[in-house]
């Protein structure tokens, strides 16, 4: 008697955006964990726009994933068979094995236990997962936020973005975000309480723009965009200031060769810029202190996540990940694969 | 009774490389230092390309001189009136008022008296002046050097360059320095003791040639030429590299429009890369240890000074500036007005 599970391969590399035929899905037999393994079944998937980097069969900053392979996702679920003394049936976590229904968890990889009762499961996919880790390191490892000070967030709307702008706000600074289209500037002004809000769409001189709502000057960029964003901020940043180079959003789908540069680097002495990027899981020992001060901020509701469960099951997610590049998402996209364990709060998605 | 003294005046704008006759020699009335000021009469001025930027009339990233004011500089002279209780008539100090037989001092602006007798004078100019401080928190403050790591140091024979690399080398790293000729490059491996000099102008690939010197790859960069330079260098950092914006020797002659872009900069979060630049006058709080022990450094032989001290007075000094952009120099350069005092060995030049 062998179990079957469910998974969803690469069919074929990707050039441009990708779509659903990109993928297959196919049975495979259930893992089997080894000592110190367990044996998770998913309940939320996610999709993720940085996916995208490994799937065109070149390499890049990522390794590229093979044809055939399972593709790579951070998931939650529920352990429902363990070799590991200290992980139990039952027990909920987050881990990275990707679009599957069935999936092995080894702590000596990434693995986070979930036991936080007050929110609903998706929050740590979202702000409480990567995304808001990200802006929570970006903001106060990278750049030692101070209480006071301007904060520009680029792809504000963003997973990541949106976390770091409210972040900065309840840091106590002044926090001001460019996104594309005026939605998006509604959800930063009137749900996350950003100071402003920049249509970069809708704007014939962004860095007028971003002066205009920055009077004294910046003193962060935290950017999710790339080299030309950076570049027109630069010359509005004051002495010490600080950028952290958070994803760049620009050079995901385009060619390395097209990108355009980051001239404006005399500011770098004389206005003793410092520009930082940083990788979260490097911070992973500090993850547990910086979770918690979320969560409670998400329960006082003073961080609200940008999250949507799709339904349909794994086969609709190759679709939910192409659909992020057709710009339908609004914030973090996940795929329900069952329903959440009982003692969760319920999703309002 | 009016006492007479003489000055470098700008007598018009520069446009491309400066020539002798940008400037004008005049006479002016002897200076008197208010209540906590002093009279210094000049021993040794410096001459630097830095001044360049401030010699076109056009908004830079320091206010130009206007035409007929002094040209500001370096020097190291010898008190010889005083209205400040703590400075007396014969102490020596180095400060910043400009290219003048007389000058006023002001301890609340840039003063350092010097007492150490063991070195020549002209060193308080070259390598435990600004140069070598400039290398000093470069390295220590703004890259945090750790013994063992490799660093590249850029126009690595120049004033700060020359400084930086037998600092990193004194600090127990692997130093490979470039520079554009085989004179600086015999200076940098036999007199410096870089592990390895790249003569760039002799070098079809020159991140293939720092590749070579660098088989584990590069912890610092220190960085004096500009954005081209740390583009080619950054694709072969390490993880948590860090790159030190200490000069831009590619800008000071050109228009900021034509120089280019870094645009290597997703390495900046897959490798966890850190750019930095610095003022060194924000460290003035710090500079007494850094100096005291670079000093000891000097006297034991480690650290070792490039510079030159040209005779003919105030009169020879619009033509020793004209001389930088000409390539003559061999390191820092200075013109003698007065002989050094008894008291401080002479100097070699």
């Amino acid at each position: 008697m062998s179990a079957m599970t469910r998974r969803i391969v690469l069919a074929r590399f990707c050039d441009g955006p990708p779509v659903a035929e990109d993928f297959r899905i196919e049975d495979a037999p259930m893992p089997e964990p080894r000592e110190g393994q367990f044996l998770v079944r998913n309940i939320l998937i996610s999709v993720d726009p940085g996916t995208r980097a490994r799937l065109s069969g070149k390499p890049s900053y990522i390794p590229p994933l093979k044809l055939g392979a399972t593709v790579g996702a951070f998931s939650i679920g529920e352990i429902i068979e363990s070799r590991h003394p200290d992980f139990a049936p039952g027990e909920i976590v987050s881990l990275a094995d990707g679009w599957a229904e069935h999936v092995i968890g080894d702590p000596r990889g990434f693995v986070r236990r979930i036991t936080d009762r007050r929110l609903p499961l998706a929050a740590w996919l979202g702000v409480l997962g990567v995304s808001g880790m990200t802006a929570w390191f970006g903001l106060h490892r990278v750049a030692s936020l101070k209480a006071g000070e301007t904060v520009v967030v680029t792809s504000a709307a963003g997973a990541v973005g949106s976390a770091a702008g409210q972040l900065a706000r309840i840091h106590g600074c002044t926090v001001i975000g460019v996104a594309g289209g005026q939605a998006k500037c509604d959800w930063m002004t009137e749900v996350a309480h950003f100071d402003a809000a920049i249509d970069y769409k809708a704007t014939a001189d962004l860095p007028a723009a971003i002066a205009a709502a920055a009077p004294k000057g910046i003193d962060v960029l935290f950017d999710n965009v790339g080299n030309a964003m950076i570049d027109q901020v630069i010359p509005l940043m004051r002495q010490n200031g600080r950028i952290v180079v958070s994803g760049q959003v620009d050079a995901y789908n385009s060619d390395e060769s097209a990108v355009e540069g980051i001239r404006n680097t005399r500011a770098f002495i004389t206005h003793r810029l410092m520009m930082q990027g940083l990788v979260v899981f490097d911070d992973l020992p500090n993850w547990g202190a910086a979770e918690a001060a979320m969560a409670d901020h998400m329960v006082s509701g003073e961080l609200v996540g940008r999250w949507e469960v799709l339904p349909g099951g794994l086969e609709a997610t190759p679709d939910a990940f192409a659909g992020l590049f057709r710009g339908e998402n609004t914030g973090r996209r996940l795929v329900r694969l069952a329903p959440d364990p009982d003692d969760f709060p319920k999703d309002a998605s």
